[in-house]
């Protein structure tokens, strides 16, 4: 293809064709030459002059996805006239039941084969959705009386690591039989912890995703 | 230092230098060469003969870190003696008073530099730990009911999950404030579950590995 002469769409797709490279082959065994290649009549020095090295793309290409998954956090977050407990629960039913969460498992990277995207997962899962997204919301839920814990920060990390790390059929390969278990689990954790928020509806959806990225693997 | 006539020797300096190296400079960042300066009189072929590629260094290295910890976890799931409830609380309560606790903390590697480390942490911490040691310990809480669930295969790679990885300071570096509120939040989530078994000296302990580990930095 031809050269694009406007920039945010280059930029586009490089992240769309590097995307694709990273989650088939693995990040560590793609190489800028093979994004080129990928690329038609894009040239080496087109691709550097918006990326200075393959992980700032890997960084690029990761925050382009969080990003339509972060503009659902913050209608959610800054939503008036629901409890901070009933934001918790309308974040994990709307985050499962989002149309592009079956694009995404259908692409299905395994962050087994791919380190440093597990890294960054792990690393922006906790340093970033957590304190600008579930903190506040939690903060909100002991203003309002219908979330009791002394941690709001704190919770809000466990709450996000167990469902987007622990329950990421990416991340972890698991049977439909012990991704199910995961899910009660889940559910048994939240209500322990008095987030008695996850119910039948949510379960069966999580089944039905972790089938998808286990059909198309 | 000359070459060692016994291979397990020769194993173990290898093992040994690398370590520090992948501590000190990140796994990435050290090559095969540096491996070879720090040992002296060794030559790139002595290690080629033991090791294939840096990789399975690393893969050893991180074996033998593990071994220390498995044995402990062996004897008090092999114990006579002991309900399981029992064994979970004394697997948490000598796994962080273990002398050598100090000195791996001390000597303080950075997940977040070492991409590879961290996978593979990851992947050992869920893997490896809940279905030998703590899955069977669940099960044969079941059996002298003194632990409810009906999914101890998942349980324990949650409690797994919870306190080597989100607990870590090596994982994520927490003030010593933010660390107390995860200790207290993964004892809550502990109490939520059925079981109520981590106590204050256990949150002592653990306050006291993040502090050593935070001053050696």
């Amino acid at each position: 293809m031809a050269r694009n002469k406007h920039p945010e769409e280059t930029v586009n797709l490089i992240l769309d064709v590097s995307y694709r490279l990273f989650m088939k082959k693995g990040y560590e065994h793609t190489s800028i030459q093979d994004i080129i290649s990928h690329l038609g009549g894009l040239s080496k020095g087109a691709i550097y002059h918006h990326f200075k090295s393959k992980e700032e793309i890997l960084m690029a290409v990761s925050d382009r996805m969080t990003e339509e998954s972060n503009q659902l956090l913050v209608r959610i977050r800054d939503c008036k006239g629901m409890t901070g407990r009933e934001k918790l629960k309308a974040i994990f039913k709307e985050s499962i039941n989002r149309p592009v969460q079956d694009e995404i498992f259908t692409a299905a990277p395994n962050f087994h084969n791919n380190p440093k995207l597990l890294a960054s997962l792990l690393n922006d899962t906790i340093k970033e959705v957590p304190p600008v997204y579930i903190t506040p919301i939690i903060e909100q839920g002991i203003a309002d009386g219908s979330i009791q814990t002394d941690y709001p920060e704190q919770l809000a990390e466990l709450i996000i690591l167990v469902a987007n790390i622990w329950m990421n059929p990416m991340v972890f390969e698991d049977t439909r039989e012990h991704a199910y278990g995961k899910f009660q689990v889940f559910r048994q954790m939240m209500q322990g912890l008095g987030l008695d928020i996850v119910d039948e509806e949510m379960l069966e959806r999580l089944q039905e995703l972790t089938s998808i990225y286990q059909e198309k693997k």
